[in-house]
């Protein structure tokens, strides 16, 4: 690889990302609503109608004019007469007059002339049609307006919303049955090393099963993409130059967990150097785990060179991996952090973005932090975590008892 | 419905679940571990194998006895012979002596008579065969032992525990292909009140599109159950009886979703009363929104009535169908639920749980819960809100400023 590439900060490298593939623009696909759950808005959802479209009560009671209600107490409640009872799902067949009312239930729909409702509790029928209420009631209570839950020509959703189940029972509420969603950006993941093996097979002494394909498949998922795994490519440019064009030809993306021994790591530095311009565009970050990070652009797509350490391949991805994937969903929303506190002090070099695998330990209510220490070899580590927190690269570690961020994973 | 039942608290009603749905045992059924994400795992998982399975060089280097580099530093460097290089997923040919040492990569195996690995930075090659290393090493550094990532006969993953991308990982890693999760639960779905339609109908005034089918749907499958959606019964004894039984021949627990006009609730109540022995176990919890719910088994199967109210019955069926299905599931982990500090006094009544919508806002890393108000009918209240603040019944209500712990929704 070319030497003159300057170490960049995770930050430059973001920024970086937005600006080289800022040309990613989400794709859209139709999808049926109950096919929706987690899936990114293509497109702002404007409502095509009122919900609920009529005046509606939102309890038992009676609907009666307001009005008629004023001054009405426990003590001198008003009278009205009962003329009739309205049916769910039902158009009214009365009109109110002043001094009546209509028994309404929740979900029943006013009828011409009331504008509110009394809620059954507070009256008592006398006999037929006597109706004795206890308590006033103003214009508008108990009713939902007819527009009052979502308007026609509102944005009921935005784009680059992931759709949650109350978002899809709001379509579903105003007849919106199929949803325009970002298609999953495709992640064409490879594995490389000549020690490697896949997981079905029995390694011989020295050599080692693919970890870092499964890992990635997993966060490819959680992040909305669709994994493809490529399985294991033999170590030499020939195999893994064909590998990564079929590809870059196939997918939104192409990641390679490299293998981690130095003839590897050349190997894949001179294929990711040689798809065409622009070529690579990082080589090494100011991160740890993950400094070797490689990202270039194929034809427009990014490819992304992982360090072959599971802890670290995972790390970056969720850094890098992830900030793609949003790009080509168009995904708005912000991941989450857990609010802990840190059970121990932690140090770190100063310039250097540090990512510490933490477990979370809840006492009282306060969630604190704790270091899992080990090898970024060590994909137990990974296991026995519950996330990361990041120590940025200006701070020199973090004290016992400081708030931290956590980033679950 | 009989008039003796007491109106429980959430608690009690948790707990009682856990008591009468203690017989729900989660079933296995085995995947492939790249189908396994976010499935629950059904039992223990033990490791078949060391991992790495051979002592592993942590980077890149030479492998030595650490003994012959005590002592060395920049000024006086130790002096050793390099009498070759170990290939990577090769079982090193060579056997070290005294003042030997043998090139590796970051992963390969360490040759007999090693027991360290000294960083390349920390070395000077002079010509081909002479190595001076300018820093001592301890035995055992930079090498990541046969059994340090994970240790055969361990427990490496623990049964009830959700599965997470570095999991799968990890049964990758030590061979593991297959691996035994629960059965997702399945959840009948029942919409039922003679006011709804279905989304693609064109509803008459008075009329309103089913929307706690879909909401219901969508957070069964976030909780790791399979929605079965039956759609909308029609308001009748005999229809939702002979819906309800076929749900609890098809299901693992069927949901019932009220219409929400009193005659609803009255067959609703009926039907799931003759379900037979034990019958109705809960009606009326004291919870707001929801507390017309109905908890009832039938023959042993859960069968739960929620109100018709949009967001009354997300609110319910996040607390009680939620605990049935982690039941079912077997699962052990809890819901991670994110810190903020309430943006405003919100008032309680004593004796009753309430559950407040809330929208969460970012500011210098601390987030604030705004209450979204408006009525339980109103489906958009849900879909601004971000998640929902619980207030104890003991409480009677929460100030501006106090710590809370956001439910996500």
């Amino acid at each position: 690889m070319p030497e003159f590439f300057k170490v960049m900060s995770v930050d430059e490298v973001k920024e970086k990302i937005r600006e080289w593939f800022g040309h990613l623009k989400p794709e859209g696909e139709r999808v049926p609503i109950e096919d929706g759950l987690d899936r990114v808005l293509f497109e702002d959802v404007i409502s095509p109608e009122n919900l609920p479209g009529f005046d509606r009560s939102a309890v038992d009671g009676y609907a009666l004019k307001a009005e008629d209600t004023f001054g009405a107490s426990e003590a001198m409640p008003a009278l009205l007469e009962v003329i009739g009872e309205i049916g769910m799902g039902q158009v009214p067949a009365m009109c109110l007059g002043s001094g009546q009312a209509a028994g309404i239930s929740t979900g029943g729909m006013l009828p011409e002339g009331a504008d509110s409702v009394v809620m059954i509790e507070d009256t008592d029928l006398l006999g037929d049609k006597t109706l004795n209420i206890y308590k006033a009631v103003s214009p508008g209570e108990n009713v939902i307006r007819r527009d009052e839950d979502i308007k026609k020509g509102e944005t009921l959703l935005k784009k680059g919303h992931r759709l949650r189940p109350q978002d899809i029972g709001a379509l579903a509420g105003v007849g919106i049955t199929r949803v325009d969603v970002s298609r999953r950006p495709r992640v064409v993941i490879i594995s490389t090393g000549d020690e490697l093996v896949e997981p079905a097979a029995v390694p011989r002494i020295g050599q080692i099963r693919d970890i870092n394909s499964y890992t990635l498949s997993g966060l490819v998922q959680q992040y909305g993409g669709e994994p493809l795994r490529f399985g294991i490519i033999q170590d030499t440019y020939n195999a893994l130059f064909e590998a990564v064009e079929k590809g870059i030809a196939e997918g939104d993306m192409v990641v390679i967990s490299g293998g981690s021994s130095v003839g590897t790591r050349d190997v894949t530095g001179r294929v990711i150097g040689d798809l065409g311009s622009p070529g690579v565009l990082v080589h090494g970050v100011s991160v740890k785990p993950g400094k070797p990070t490689i990202i270039a652009s194929a034809g427009g797509k990014p490819v992304l060179g992982l360090p072959g350490h599971p802890v670290s391949a995972m790390v970056i991805f969720g850094i890098f991996g992830r900030e793609i994937i949003n790009l080509k969903l168009g995904y708005r929303g912000g991941s989450l952090k857990v609010k802990a506190v840190m059970g121990r002090n932690i140090a770190s070099s100063a310039g250097r973005e540090d990512y510490i695998r933490i477990s979370l330990i809840e006492n009282h209510g306060q969630l604190t932090a704790i270091p899992v220490l080990g090898k970024s070899g060590l994909i137990s580590t990974m296991v026995k975590a519950r996330g990361t927190v990041k120590i940025p690269a200006c701070k020199e570690g973090i004290r016992e008892g400081e708030p931290v961020d956590v980033e679950i994973f």
